[in-house]
């Protein structure tokens, strides 16, 4: 985390000057780079899978969150010191204290009691719902909310969405966008944000639809709740055997797997919910979990809403959802772009002899290429320039300072897959040395051939 | 507008099936698409011009907002009727009624007993005040606010910055996102939101560097305020004219010129400001606004909000800010997202004879082709699944039912570019009819040389 505080990547609390608030945090120059690198990325993967984009408010009405449970069910169990008037929350510490995961509230109200305040040491007292809602105001007296997820106000969309396919299902829409959570005591910086982006599709089918879908042959890490073991098996194994239940959820699985596949993870794993586990609105659920050093991560889930969500809105709106006399099925794709981000950075950073190095792939480094003049002066900085005007489309990074060794060094621990130098050759032949950054090897590239060299080696790798 | 909503561009007021919340929109599918190249366009742009990206919380706590100044001074005066409880903005409904712009809150207190009640009658009796921040609480009692602009929430990283980019001014950022403003009663739909999308750049520099930028020969549509008409003259007869103080200004009008220009606009201007008119923070400030139907509507503003900003920022966080002994400069420029896209969309539409267009640029086109197999059934269908895997790429729409007149009428109205057809000839020698949209001419083209047909045609025109 500290190289990427120190490189411009991520910082955080936000807003930094005024000491931050907890849960909140920036995205520098080269962090945002590669989130816009990953955001477009799945862009572009749910595209290719038939899925249209859509954007919502990020601000509701109560009546919608009425209809999604979310003022009702969305709540964690908090507990507050009565002397020192600390917030925590009560299941996260009954299980560091206790080393084991609280069921229910009524476990919770009587493991809290033996537990000490972290910070005072008085004994605890109640543990209460507490509701992850932020709330606000439109007009003079409007109640309204921060979305807690986009899938909702996805949702609201669907007699629209129904009339712009002509009435044809299933539908496939996504959504990129924030959404809001009070975390009681957020910690593990980007990892658990008050503020926080997610992209997620929504497929609306009808019941029989959902067992009409042609499952591809792919292996996948799955982790039925019932094994407890991560067991590599072809999908079409795992609906045979009933860890998943109908085809159109285990090509949700699909796309998902194809999506952290491409981006370059190897350790991650589906692990399917336990029953009690479920949000309130879902009859199946696998999160995608990738490895971040001794930790399983959550990056993405992967849920069956079943008609839960139109059957709300259909009913607290007044409005008919119906297609052929029943409430559309929702399957849902869930993922957290900034986890993804984290985790694809954290994972790609591995410590070598003399340098530290990022090794992204280059469609999802922050900058692609570094122009370098041999030295500072002179006729290289001005054929640098023209370089750097030959190839302005893929905004080159310049740097004219300090040692070439020093100067790759810098790239390397950034991602940067390419660096171009201007040596006294180029002056004779108008050939710059392409240095790559994982092999170190070093080539002589023509300048007019500069351009196409380097995005053949950028472009979707 | 009609178009837009029963096409699948905007739908709302959002939620619709709630009857939805004044000020708020949905983007459809089509819409979505068109938002994305505008953005990422406006991205590509800023990017080419030296600025970097950056993000940060929508959210920010109460002392931000009181040393922005956005507490005290970004109020708008409100009149209630006592009698029915509707609210009007004060100084609109002068100058409906009166056909003048009240200047003071003064001149609107005396002028606002003269008016009566749109609604019920009665005369209007107060002016007040009233702020147009979104409030929230964060954690159980943090007083926060949603931000009134992305503009602010860029400078508090200015200590980051500066060490990211090694010290040295100018620097140049931008930031692209949601921004949120409670407006007293939202009307004109996507141009006065309370939700709505910002691209805003920023550049720090010294108070020197504003008079060393070059200034390129440019003729730029300016109406200062002084002349109360649009003079077509270059930008540095502007700078000796005094219309312009300083060059960096006049830089950042060429890079908005240039923007707005390249995006396809023909009617436009810079306005600037009176000084009476202009925000708290700014010294100088001029609106590019764009002629929709028989308004001018601000897509952009150009604003020099000298040191207010980091002197604020400095003397509330205590973080000094200085560079070599002097507070940074900042000039901004701020462009509105829906705005651009809605002005765009509205001011491509022309009605012909048999048909209506669309007249996008390719670029800015929400479906960049449409491949339609002549007839519904058998050996085209089959032909045209085959092209459609050819420029899977370009996610290409496909449409088989209904005649060919009607499917081409379907996509000028949403502005697909270029239509392919699959023909019984397609069947004999591989060829496809290709059909533009703005001349309706058609072309044969060879199946495997359609996609760099359409790529070339398509991207960056």
């Amino acid at each position: 985390m500290e190289i990427l505080v120190r490189r411009g990547f991520i910082w955080g609390p936000s807003p930094e000057i005024y000491k931050g608030l907890a849960g909140f945090y920036d995205f520098g120059p080269l962090g945002k780079l590669v989130k816009n690198e990953v955001e477009d990325f799945l862009r572009r993967k749910f595209m290719d899978f038939g899925f249209y984009e859509v954007e919502c408010p990020t601000i509701m009405p109560r009546i919608v969150w009425e209809a999604s449970g979310h003022l009702e069910r969305f709540v964690d169990p908090m507990t507050k010191c009565e002397k020192c008037n600390s917030i925590y929350r009560a299941d996260h510490l009954i299980k560091e204290r206790k080393g084991k995961e609280p069921k229910s509230m009524e476990e919770m109200r009587k493991e809290i009691k033996e537990i000490k305040c972290p910070k005072c040491g008085s004994l605890l007292k109640e543990v209460i719902p507490y509701n992850l809602m932020i709330k606000t105001t439109i007009g003079l007296d409007k109640e309204a909310y921060l979305r807690p997820e986009t899938a909702t106000t996805t949702y609201l969309l669907f007699p629209r969405l129904f009339q712009f396919f002509r009435k044809k299902l299933p539908i496939k829409v996504f959504q990129l966008g924030k959404a809001y959570r009070n975390e009681i005591s957020p910690r593990q910086g980007v990892i658990r944000m008050r503020e926080f982006t997610q992209i997620e599709a929504q497929m609306f089918l009808k019941k029989e639809q959902e067992y009409e879908f042609e499952v591809p042959e792919s292996d996948l890490p799955l982790m039925p709740y019932k094994e407890k073991k991560v067991l590599n098996i072809p999908l079409k194994e795992a609906l045979k055997r009933g860890y998943v239940k109908k085809p159109a959820f285990a090509w949700c699985l699909y796309v998902t797997n194809d999506i952290v596949k491409e981006m370059g993870f190897r350790e991650y794993r589906f692990r399917q919910h336990e029953p009690e586990e479920r949000a309130h609105y879902a009859d199946d659920a696998w999160d995608v979990e990738v490895k971040i050093g001794d930790d399983w991560v959550e990056v993405c889930g992967v849920h069956d809403r079943t008609d839960y969500d139109l059957s709300r809105h259909s009913k607290f709106s007044g409005v008919r959802m119906e297609v052929d006399g029943e409430v559309p099925q929702v399957l849902e794709i869930a993922f957290g772009s900034e986890r993804l981000v984290y985790a694809l950075l954290v994972n790609s950073v591995r410590e070598e002899k003399e340098r530290v190095v990022m090794g992204l792939k280059p469609q999802f480094a922050p900058i692609k290429v570094a122009v370098f003049p041999l030295v500072e002066r002179g006729k290289l900085v001005e054929k640098a320039k023209g370089v750097l005007k030959e190839i302005a489309c893929l905004h080159p990074y310049y740097d004219e300072k300090g040692s070439i060794g020093r100067r790759y060094r810098r790239q390397d621990e950034i991602g940067t897959p390419f660096c171009v130098t201007i040596d006294h050759q180029t002056l004779e032949d108008d050939t710059v040395t392409v240095r790559e950054r994982d092999s170190m090897k070093q080539e002589r590239v023509k300048i007019n051939e500069l351009k196409g060299y380097l995005l053949q080696r950028i472009t979707f790798l």
